[in-house]
């Protein structure tokens, strides 16, 4: 992170590193307050404590063999490739697994200075529809880490489902609603046979899980009890 | 979003609805000074004009046929089924296709609340390492809508490369280069020609862009100026 002045942002930064898994900060002549304020602040103690102080983007990519700059773009004429951070996240996850990448945080009101540009190979954007209206630092940082740690296989995965009723639940409760139909009035005796396949058919389409079918029958009953009276 | 208190974080929810193409913007409950500085900050102005007040959950997600609350979950047993943002954006994909569907995010302190929950046909959560150290408000919502509105394709797509350098130009880097070699000592006289191979090959491994070919070219034209002086 580059010349940062709010201790929130360095603070939500932090976290969102702790919550997505990465472990190295490293923050570019940062407002000394912000600092201070942000390590006192609560949340990410360690990885806080552990970041390190660099006096020039230089330094603090010196170690890493791909240097990914972050840009909302629009104001610049930019001289590098862009990449959207559906596409750049995967390039980095590429780069990681072999040695460290560095990822470039500007300030909050400039962003990265051309300067702080130059050290780039290349830059990443977050595909928003305005590219007037910035994000706030804190949220730009939690979207890159979320795009690197998000797992494309869970979108797919389809994950274990409620376990359903029983038929046989499902049908003690359908017969029991029918008895509670019937003993109120509801059902005409003339059209009872369809009325029943009615409910019969609704009771189904409301797919009922098992561990609410003794709830469902413990009401019914209780309703059944009360007509009876 | 409800009984949201800090109005920072109404704001950061707003540009991000803005940036990520949604909409409508209900607050269950907010702090009303809240609310109100929220509204006269700068960016997602017109949003938040257009941002509905509601009493209750029940009000705020009256017309969706489809309600999905978020959480960290971590803090307390939950009956609804959790799904993963990955998993549960695709769900809500589908249902947008179709109708409204209503994403609800709690207060900051203490989340959504059992009663909120009950609204909620399933849950979602941010998948985070760390369940104990929760992100903040206007980080989990950006986070959301970035997965809705993340292109799954842009992930894939090998964006245009930049234009290489022509195998012209290249060779005549080449030379220039070999020339202010020579010039300068560089050259042992018996291993030229294996130098030569050397430094041709070096010149591609490079992959020179054809914006920079005379730049380059302009540069070696001075030095063996110089040289030759």
């Amino acid at each position: 992170m580059v010349d940062t002045r709010n201790p929130l942002n360095i603070g939500a930064a932090a976290r969102a590193m702790v919550n997505f898994g990465f472990a190295r900060l490293r923050l570019v002549n940062p407002y000394r307050v912000a600092f201070r304020e942000a390590r006192s602040a609560v949340g990410a103690a360690p990885l806080l404590q552990a970041a390190e102080e660099c006096s020039a983007v230089a330094d603090a990519v010196a170690d890493c063999r791909l240097v990914v700059g972050t840009t909302s773009v629009g104001h610049r004429q930019l001289q590098h490739s862009i990449r959207r951070l559906e596409y750049g996240a995967r390039l980095i996850l590429r780069g990681l697994a072999c040695h460290p990448v560095a990822l470039l945080f500007g300030s909050e009101k400039f962003g990265l200075s051309n300067e702080d540009l130059s050290h780039c190979h290349w830059l990443m954007r977050i595909p928003t529809l305005s590219q007037d209206l910035s994000m706030n630092l804190g949220q730009a940082v939690a979207l890159c880490l979320y795009e690197l740690a998000r797992d494309s296989q869970a979108a797919r995965a389809r994950p274990a489902r409620v376990q359903p009723a029983t038929a046989n639940e499902t049908e003690q409760i359908t017969l029991l609603l029918l008895k509670a139909l019937e003993r109120s009035g509801y059902v005409n005796p003339v059209t009872a046979a369809s009325t029943a396949e009615k409910v019969r058919r609704l009771v189904r389409r409301v797919e009922i899980a098992a561990r609410d079918a003794p709830v469902l029958l413990g009401m019914l009953r209780q309703i059944l009890w009360k007509l009876d009276q």
